[in-house]
């Protein structure tokens, strides 16, 4: 298997997918889905769906099962987005090497055009088909519960919280866990768990998901240090800008490479009851922490 | 049966269930809990819930297991207000007889409220229990319907687009049939579905669902100009000053009056297969349309 080949594949799975789910651009009214389109049509790197589709393979699964899933997780990871650039959030003016949706479209289309891709992935969520009916609404349960308050919005409203203050060591692995782990822990429970996972491989793909989330998030602050500005797609600089709590900020660069380094490895370690069929699981690791953008 | 005895005990109903549902305000972190609290708990006449409830018992079903259903349509409509009374939105400061969430909470608060409560709405409906798995899902993906850029959100970007230019009679359905219709429809739907409706039956209520959501809203409209401020709980004139696109606007007074006294023979007319067991909702028709708040 080449990773890079591979995961570019499953990539463009999700897109088609994702154009298919979304409403036409030209669906009345027009602006809503115009919005809607521009926020999760134009770029990012879709770890969250990919993250599903190859849970679902390491344990034997079809991944076109689990399309649906995947891409809800992809629509609330774009609304939450959307919602945390606007100007009573991280009043953010670029994003993706563009303007942000508010800025696009105005703030009152963005707060709806947020509040339309989190109903929209709840919708897709329902349209899962060929699992048992059970696992579909475990997996819309466990999704709900992981954009909610005690994931996805308690990390986001810490983060809001703690902008103006110095924070301490728990709130920053209080806001990582939620305002990233939590989604992709729930990717990776969502392909297992409608791909047919036992409970032992439920269990290590969500203890590696926490690790690989974890990797990702020390990563992404690193790149808002780091990174090109014309390759990450929005100013560096901006965390310290908006006084964000960050692992390099807490651990010096130095440190939270580390860090980054060790949640690695936690995650290798939890796929060890796994062969061949989680290797794409294994090299995303790597990818995940090597990236430059 | 005394309806407004039961009317209370079944909104009594729904807010012991909303209470259970909703995290408690100490729950981490605080901030966004009490403003959802806040939110759904300071008054609303509950009528979305109230019609999933009886529509369920118009087919002979257990409205107990309606109730997380009913209590997602609370927290969607709640979700929408919050949202709607924001500064990009209609830049409302009171609601309910007291400050709107926004104003109450902040900014960034009530737009994470707003989403906490949206993706708490799923969360709940996937909590349903004692219906068939495959009309819990259904219901999820009608209520996504609902509560998307086809119905709810839909109806708000048209309301939010045509507040500064006059509005013609189609664009005024529109937002009515859009941002009020789609719940009350989804809420005698969702009822119906979980409770094991025939298709005959499921019609039925939706067309009674329809009429009644629109004679709701345009009884709303006459509100704010007839209403009066202590009673409604916000200022009476607000569709004019915010340039609404409203019935006594279009049609004047009387001529709302009569429209109003349409729909709701339409909705009783629609009731026709029913006997005694859809009384409750003969009477509600009679409620929404006489009703002083």
């Amino acid at each position: 298997m080449n990773f890079k080949t591979e995961l570019t594949r499953k990539a463009k799975q999700v897109d088609q997918a994702l154009q298919s789910f979304l409403p036409p651009e030209d669906a009345y009214p027009p602006l809503i889905h115009q919005a809607v389109r521009y926020s999760v049509l134009g770029g990012g790197k879709r770890l969250r769906p990919v993250l599903a589709l190859a849970s679902a393979e390491a344990v034997g699964g079809d991944t076109a099962i689990v399309l649906p899933a995947a891409c809800s997780l992809e629509m609330i990871h774009a609304y939450s987005l959307i919602h945390d650039d606007l100007p009573a959030m991280d009043n953010d003016d670029f994003r993706r090497g563009r303007p942000t949706c508010h800025k696009a479209f105005g703030e009152a289309a963005a707060i709806l055009a947020g509040d339309a891709l989190l109903t929209l992935a709840f919708g897709t969520l329902a349209k899962s088909d060929g699992a048992a009916p059970e696992c579909i609404i475990k997996v819309i349960g466990e999704v709900a519960f992981a954009a909610g308050t005690k994931g996805l919005i308690g990390g986001q409203v810490v983060d809001t919280l703690s902008s103006d203050e110095d924070t301490d060591v728990l709130t920053l692995e209080y806001i990582h866990s939620h305002k990233t782990g939590a989604l992709y822990r729930a990717a990776a429970r969502a392909g297992a768990i409608l791909a047919g996972a036992s409970h032992a491989q439920l269990a290590a793909l969500t203890e590696y998901a926490e690790h690989l989330g974890m990797a990702f998030q020390i990563k992404d602050d690193m790149l808002d240090i780091e990174g090109d500005e014309k390759v990450i797609g929005k100013p560096v600089g901006s965390d310290q800008k908006n006084k964000k709590a960050t692992y390099p900020a807490l651990y010096g660069i130095a440190g939270a490479r580390e860090k980054a380094t060790q949640a690695a490895r936690s995650a290798l370690a939890a796929l060890e009851l796994f062969g061949g069929e989680a290797d794409f699981l294994r090299s995303l690791v790597q990818y995940v922490i090597n990236r430059d953008f």
